[in-house]
């Protein structure tokens, strides 16, 4: 085995290119069987193997930094850079982290999660190394996914401007998880294709030798030569245009060819892209064959490829998926809008059933949210569903855009609180906060999978700005069964009368409150508990009802203290008067790392145990 | 007058081209005159007078639908329909609004006020359109400025991919509010000046000619034509590779011009991209001069453009300007990132004295904060200096990118709280509420310009993410006095002692909270004031310390009530068992609408006789 002999990239500098091919070979293997036993994202992980080896052969990281955007691509890089022997804890509770993490090494040199940051990021770290008058290498690897996040065009803009030295990767695998939308993509994919763009191996072979190795004057030089010939050969030219030199399109599983781009690249005075098409779930014939399903996998048989049972139960995605296409079939103005998320927010069907209300929009979440708005100026009942945590990046056009002209535009927030394995990055815990902020919002969270189908179709009657939030994975209902139920906005339901103390909570956590009430009725403390379904408005009859019954209240909700939930019922049982005792569980003034959902709960107590225990502290 | 006889759109269409030149100089003199008086974005509508008559002239709004980006530069709109008579009450309490508004007119079809949301409004209403078999305009009209935004990339690439029919007018007046940056500026200055790119009138008429009238077939041959030609014609190709048809440069003061081209536009069936350039502040010498200084002023002397004194105290602003220069001649790592906003964050004496060290982006609040991040992981200590309610843009970028690696950002929000007559688009109301549910954030907010100075130095020192928020306007100190100060993260300054009720203010409101004391004190209620100064942390002892003293707490804000300061001291005494009273003054569950600051605080009780009302009816 040659990987056992790579504890660090400058080992990979001892090897021939076929040494390194067949290192390439080897790292898929221990990928394959690592993440077919941990789950991760695996397609995209096997698409840059020889691209990450070609990297840290030709760039001398840490010295040279190396920025993953999005990051769930950098198993490779965790392996070659002194994390072989670990990465079998990958995405475990106190193992590695799917993704780059400042703490774990000093060969990852910026934390990403979400998309479409790295070029800002690498440009940041160059002017800082400009400054400093140094001249190491920083380099930003980016998808061509991540590449219609509006925030990657704005550091291209800037960059290009500036003329700052730095180099970016474009990945491009035609897919940000499902296969990439937008008019770049057509562009990159005219690149790689069309004859009037395409250049043969040769012919970049004849560019690059026109690339000299040193010096500044022979780079203008160069540069002046480019200018002239760059109407003739187009190739690039939007990149060209942007003030990047274009190199490309090169194929991004040829170490050798890989290696003699990014020496010459290192040369370069300015900003240059790197156009690399990979080929996404490469060497796995059941993850080329399906990359979005083997995007982000969870743990799966390594020969068929088929995924472990996850339970019996449906998922929140699926019953969410099932009903938004029934209420479709009902509601020809509703409309369904995701941000490169078909498949994972279950609105395949609908994209199917109904191909004129769906819209893609790529990695765009900015865009989604005003579109939405858009369409409600226009008279449609837009669904915009994109997970909560990536819903972070659409703030200021839920706020400016959604909610200031009070439009009918539902939003719903999937893989909201805990989602687990994917760590800090990914973990939904902000929404209520945030969104409890916004005047005129209404809030649902639903405690099971038919609580979420209940809140869809009443969200969609509201026709005002509404958001629901809902976990990742299988709800409490073993099987999905649809109630009709009217709900007006803020109301609440009583799930168990008790007369000590009154649980108010939202979300799954109130089935741990139910169990928790009958553990401590053997205990002699008699406990309500409340699904409380509303974080605003708020059940404000039903809570100080309840509150004033038993003198003491408990709030649950899987969201940051601050400012959510349990607050927003501490505001209003102060503004009337309540004198009693009122406590507050939920995630405290930390991010929450990655591991198993349930570990987590346990380690913050949002579980039945968690919630005894804390009453019993409290004394009550 | 021609002016008074233009009561709707379509009584343009009953005047000759001459006579709408005419009426151009009419609506000149008219905007100038109450933009003196009021205050208001003279420059970006003087410049706008011409296109948004030969738009009005074209398209039938309301049935069709104009969108204005960004909003400020509608005032023509507004007095081409009907709203002539009332528009001398511009941007005053109860008076019309400096931005498009739902509630003003059925021809103001989207609410704006943020940078580059259009296209996205657009495309949303333009695929409802064509949902529902209609088939009226849309039209974006949006600034170079606005181009640098990332979410109008987004929006320009879904539109390009979908085809659809779509106007967006690009208002290339080279000036976001002070000159444009980024390449993509530079790409369109090439546009306007090459004479590789640029077109005469006449090649512009030949390819108008070449546009049919009618027809799907027709239409495809031109698309055809255009295909084949795109590569010699190059002009505008960046848009073009998008799926735009490009169309310009164009003079966007000659009317009659315009007029063709729209015409034209209104015919093609996908995406049209129309170049128009002009001159920003156009007819009024002092604005043609110093269209920054023009962009957003306040009242003025017309004869000679200087605008009157805004009172002798200097602003937040200015202090700030003044302090982080000084900052930076001691401490060579700091650095200063603004988003398009050199002038009006204070920061144009930074930018003269250490232009290596000073970043504008242009209108990209995201990559501003990610950039800051990278510039953090080089070694360098940045000030990202954004007004409030522009950097909610950027809050999954301050949560994501600085927050969860812990760096040493300093975030200076200059425009927090009531802004004034800018109105509900531009209030600062939500940060302390979004900020302080981002873990391990620190929160400062100056009673006062002497202690934004205070403040600035000590961020600086605590090398963790931390935020000063601080209003618009003259502060509370006559002259500025640096009077150096070591304040710990949280750390609060009691200003009065009191045994009846502690006020826990955090900025200038603890001046009107002082002023409400001596009020109190007469009515024999002795009120103890402090100033807090943080929102996170919070000083936990001096808070619980006069909680105690005096069982009755109120908190005061210049914020919404949801989350915000308030809510932090609550949920903190709540779980410290404190079982007095707390009361807590703020914004309500609303936007807040455009008016005097002033006015605007009374209507909210935020000043010391609201603050003294608010007591007395707790019958404290």
């Amino acid at each position: 085995m040659i990987l056992e002999r790579i504890e660090s990239p400058s080992d990979l500098r001892k090897l021939s290119f076929s040494e390194l091919e067949t290192l390439a070979h080897e790292i898929r293997a221990y990928v394959l069987q690592t993440v077919a036993e941990t789950g991760g994202h695996l397609a995209p992980n096997l698409g840059v193997v020889e691209l990450t080896i070609a990297l840290h052969l030709v760039f001398n990281s840490p010295r040279d930094k190396i920025i993953w955007d999005v990051g769930h691509q950098s198993y490779v890089h965790k392996i070659l850079t002194g994390r072989r022997k670990q990465f079998s804890t990958l995405r475990q509770y106190g193992g590695l982290s799917g993704f780059p993490k400042l703490r774990e090494s000093i060969h990852d040199c910026f934390e990403t999660g979400h998309s479409s940051t790295s070029i800002s990021a690498a440009l940041g770290m160059a002017l800082a190394r400009d400054l400093d008058r140094d001249n190491f290498s920083v380099v930003a690897v980016i998808g061509d996914g991540a590449l219609t996040g509006g925030m990657a065009y704005e550091a291209l803009n800037h960059a290009g401007q500036l003329g700052t030295r730095l180099i970016v990767v474009l990945n491009d695998n035609e897919m940000s998880i499902t296969k990439n939308v937008g008019a770049m993509a057509g562009y990159l994919s005219r690149l790689r294709t069309d004859p009037l763009y395409h250049r043969s191996k040769e012919e970049i072979e004849e560019i690059l030798r026109r690339i000299p190795n040193i010096g500044p004057r022979m780079v203008k030089a160069v540069e002046r030569f480019k200018d002239s010939i760059k109407y003739l050969l187009v190739s690039g030219i939007i990149f060209e245009e942007l003030g990047f030199t274009y190199l490309g399109p090169i194929d991004g599983h040829n170490i050798k060819l890989l290696h003699q781009v990014f020496e010459r690249a290192k040369m370069l005075s300015g900003p240059v892209l790197i156009h690399v098409y990979t080929k996404k779930g490469k060497g796995y014939t059941p993850a080329e064959k399906n990359p979005d399903k083997f995007h982000g996998i969870g743990p799966f048989d390594l020969k068929t490829g088929v995924p472990y049972s996850k339970g019996p139960a449906p998922t929140y995605t699926q019953v969410f998926g099932e009903c938004i296409c029934r209420l479709a079939e009902k509601n020809p103005r509703l409309v369904a809008i995701t941000a490169a998320m078909t498949d994972g927010t279950g609105l395949s069907n609908f994209a199917r059933k109904f191909p004129k209300r769906f819209f893609d929009v790529g990695i765009a979440e900015q865009h989604a949210v005003t579109l939405a708005a858009g369409l409600a100026r226009g008279g449609y009942q837009p669904v915009v569903v994109i997970y909560s945590t990536f819903l972070q990046r659409a703030y200021d056009q839920i706020v400016h855009d959604v909610a200031l002209q009070g439009l009918p535009v539902v939003f719903a927030l999937d893989r909201a609180g805990i989602v687990g394995e994917d760590g800090e990055t990914h973990q939904g815990l902000f929404d209520l906060s945030y969104l409890r902020s916004i005047p005129g919002m209404i809030i649902m969270t639903p405690k099971d999978q038919n609580e979420l189908a209940v809140m869809l179709a009443n969200a969609l009657d509201y026709k005002r700005p509404t958001a629901i939030r809902y976990p990742r994975g299988n709800g409490n209902n073993l099987v999905f069964e649809y109630k009709p139920e009217s709900i007006t906005p803020g109301q609440g339901e009583v799930l168990r009368e008790g007369k000590d103390l009154a649980i108010f909570g939202v979300g799954p956590l109130v089935y741990a409150a139910l169990e928790a009430a009958e553990q401590l009725e053997k205990d002699n403390c008699s406990v309500a508990v409340i699904n409380c379904r509303f974080v605003k408005p708020l059940d404000e009859d039903l809570i100080l009802k309840w509150a004033e019954k038993t003198g003491r209240v408990l709030t649950l909700e899987e969201n940051v203290l601050a400012g959510g939930f349990g607050s927003a019922v501490l505001e209003f049982l102060t503004e009337r008067g309540f004198r009693g005792e009122v406590a507050r569980i939920g995630i405290p003034d930390c991010f929450v790392e990655h591991g198993a959902p349930d570990l987590l709960r346990r380690h913050y107590g949002l579980d039945a145990q968690g919630i005894v225990d804390f009453v019993k502290a409290k004394g009550w």
